[in-house]
Formats: C-alpha cells, sequence, structure tokens
C-alpha cells in the first residue's frame, strides 16, 4: 500500500512519514505556487530522510483566494485551511493516490480538516485521509522527534520552509510589503529537518 | 522507550500496539476486575500477538461507580467513559510507566478521553498518552487489520473479549438478569484477533 504524506520539510510531516514507513510504501509530497523554491528545499530534505519526493502545483486560484481571504480576515487561520483542503483535494484526485496523510498533531488548530470536510474528501475521491499524529501530543511528539531526527527551529522569517505559509507570505510582501506579514502572522517558531538520526529498515516476514 | 497499549484482545488495541511496535518497546495491559477470565484470554492473544502482557486490576470501587451509573443512565457511554479513565490513571500512577497508549479510532464515541481530562493526567502523572489511531478513519483501520491481523466477528454477547463493557455487563446479569443487558446496551458486533498475519520485524540502525 502507498501512502502519500504532505511534506513541508519541518519535524511533523517527517515523524508522520517515518511513523507509516514499516506498513506503507511512502513518497513525499510538497505543495509548490512557484513563488519561492520551497519544491526543490523540501527535495533536498526528503532525500536526507530517504524518501521519494515530488512536488504538486494547484492551480494558482488556489493561493489567490487564500490571498483574498487572509486580507480580509487579517489573520491566517482561514487562509491556510484552504489551501490545505484544496492541496489534499488536488492529491486526491490524481490516479493511483489512496493514502494520504499529514503532520498535523492533536493540539493543533491551523491547518486543520472538520470532520465533514474530511468525510466528504474520502467520499468524493474514494481515498484515506490520515493524520499519524492526531492522537499525539506535543511532548510524545518531541520525544518521538529527539529520536529519529534532528531538527532547527527558528522563527518563520528565517527558516525556508515548504509550508503553505511561506509562499502565501511571499505573495503578501511582494504586494502589500513586509509590514503587512508582521500585522497578519503571529510570530512564531518553526522546525526544519536537517538529518535522520536514525533509519528504521523493515523487514516483513509473512 | 516502553509504551503500555491498553489492550482488549481486540482488532483496535491490537493495531495500535503494531503499528507503536517499531518504535517503542511495547507491553500490552489488561484491565480486569476479576468477574471473568478477561486477563487470561487477553494473555493468551497477547501471546499470538508476540508482545508481554500483564494485567492490572484496578479498585472495585471504579467497577461499583461504573454500575451505578449505567444504572441510573440506561445507557453505557459514561459508565464505560468512568472505567476508561480510572484504568489510565491506574497505569498512569505505576512505577516506570511513561507512555501509555490505547485503540480509540478517530470515529469512536466511546470510550473516549475529553482533552482537558488527557491535559489533566498528563500533567498530573507526568505521561504521555497516545491514541495511534487516533487520526485513522475506519476504512484505513480496515485495510490496515486485514494486513496484519486475522480477527473474528461477533455479536457482543457471543465474544469473550477483555474491554471494560465485558465485566460490566457480566455484573448487571448477575444483580439483574440478562434482559436488563438487551434493555441498556446496543446491539454491536465485537472483534477478536486470532492472529497476526505478518510480524513487522524492526532493526534499527544509527
Amino acid at each position: 500500500m502507498q501512502v502519500s504524506v504532505l511534506f513541508s520539510g519541518g519535524k511533523d510531516s517527517s515523524l508522520s512519514a517515518i511513523l507509516l514507513e514499516p506498513f506503507f510504501e511512502v513518497e513525499l509530497v510538497t505543495c509548490s505556487f512557484s513563488l519561492l523554491p520551497v519544491g526543490e528545499v523540501a527535495a533536498e530534505t526528503a532525500e536526507k530522510l530517504g524518501f521519494p519526493h515530488r512536488i504538486i502545483e494547484p492551480d494558482m486560484v488556489v493561493l489567490e483566494k487564500a490571498y483574498c481571504t487572509i486580507m480580509e480576515d487579517g489573520f491566517p487561520k482561514n487562509a491556510i485551511n484552504f489551501i490545505h483542503r484544496n492541496v489534499i483535494e488536488c492529491l486526491a484526485a490524481q490516479e493511483g493516490v489512496n493514502f494520504i496523510a499529514d503532520g498535523i498533531r492533536r493540539d493543533d488548530r491551523v491547518p486543520l480538516l472538520g470532520m465533514p470536510e474530511i468525510r466528504s474528501i474520502e467520499d468524493r475521491f474514494n481515498v484515506h485521509y490520515m493524520c499519524p499524529l492526531k492522537g499525539f501530543g506535543r511532548a510524545a511528539v518531541d520525544e518521538l522527534v529527539n529520536e529519529y531526527l534532528l531538527i532547527e527551529e527558528d522563527l518563520s522569517e528565517n527558516i525556508l520552509k515548504a509550508d503553505y505559509e511561506t509562499e502565501l507570505r511571499e505573495l503578501i510582501t511582494r504586494r502589500n510589503g513586509p509590514d503587512k506579514i508582521k500585522e497578519i502572522f503571529p510570530v512564531h517558531v518553526q522546525s526544519h529537518v536537517i538529518e535522520r538520526r536514525k533509519a528504521e529498515q523493515k523487514k516483513i516476514t509473512t
């Protein structure tokens, strides 16, 4: 069974892939609207983790709509959730994609799909959507990350990560200037995976 | 890192243990109030799965309180949740227990801990509570179960399983007769694991 894991190069999506690895053929998939080389950055990290990687490029309309939403709202939640849902749908529509996973944790609020959205996607596209970290709190995730990953953490503006926020911030900066970013986005720390500490090697005997 | 997985002998708790196996030293733990040999039944299944197993026996007061609750409510939800929370607390209080897991799925309603209950247990006992299947829907769980487990499914009354319901039903039957069971419990299908289809063998290289 193959699973497509949405991959930002951060610790949560990396750990999700590692947790699924013994049970699925894992491929990492990064969303890019080509405003920044986020796909390439993610590809480098994916290589260090030892997983195949590919980039999906949803319609630019998705980013434009997210831009309109965030400018109207003045906060990122709805815009990020909108991109996330559309990326999952874009992936779910592809042939051969049956299992989709992401790095959402128990305590995450953004991005987050509601149960009606999840059921709708699973039913319409005949896919399984899975969040391997959904039953893990922050502290448990940190224990596992320490065990399996070497990461760096810094403020969002200092880390080139392949999450939805990165290109949305770039679009806002180009159109409205860097001060708008400070207005809209809370200051928060992001993680970027430097390398894998241990390689989990699976061997299944029937 | 060792994880104590609450184990009923059913497919969900078995699959949870299997998903954690590559990353933790797994021990299976079954709750019993000694009304029925549920601990022994679970021990047999645990052996087939290849995991160490032990039984915990919470204070009989827990089952008595659950009995009072269910007789007052006329439905099992609150009573089952009460037992579940107390079993987790009983386990969390034991020395050497740092990670506790159970088999709760995305769509499960009973047993279920609320976020305030989870945070309270994690903070008071300094443990990590994890639900490896929390981010998996029923269909995804079934796919993994088919891959890794051979199970039998039947109505609750025909399957001797080591879940909280089994001994609670027994207590009600002894005190109020079998007709009371039909009044209180919805008819539902339970699973019991017969054997493991594949052995996941881990090998971690640093």
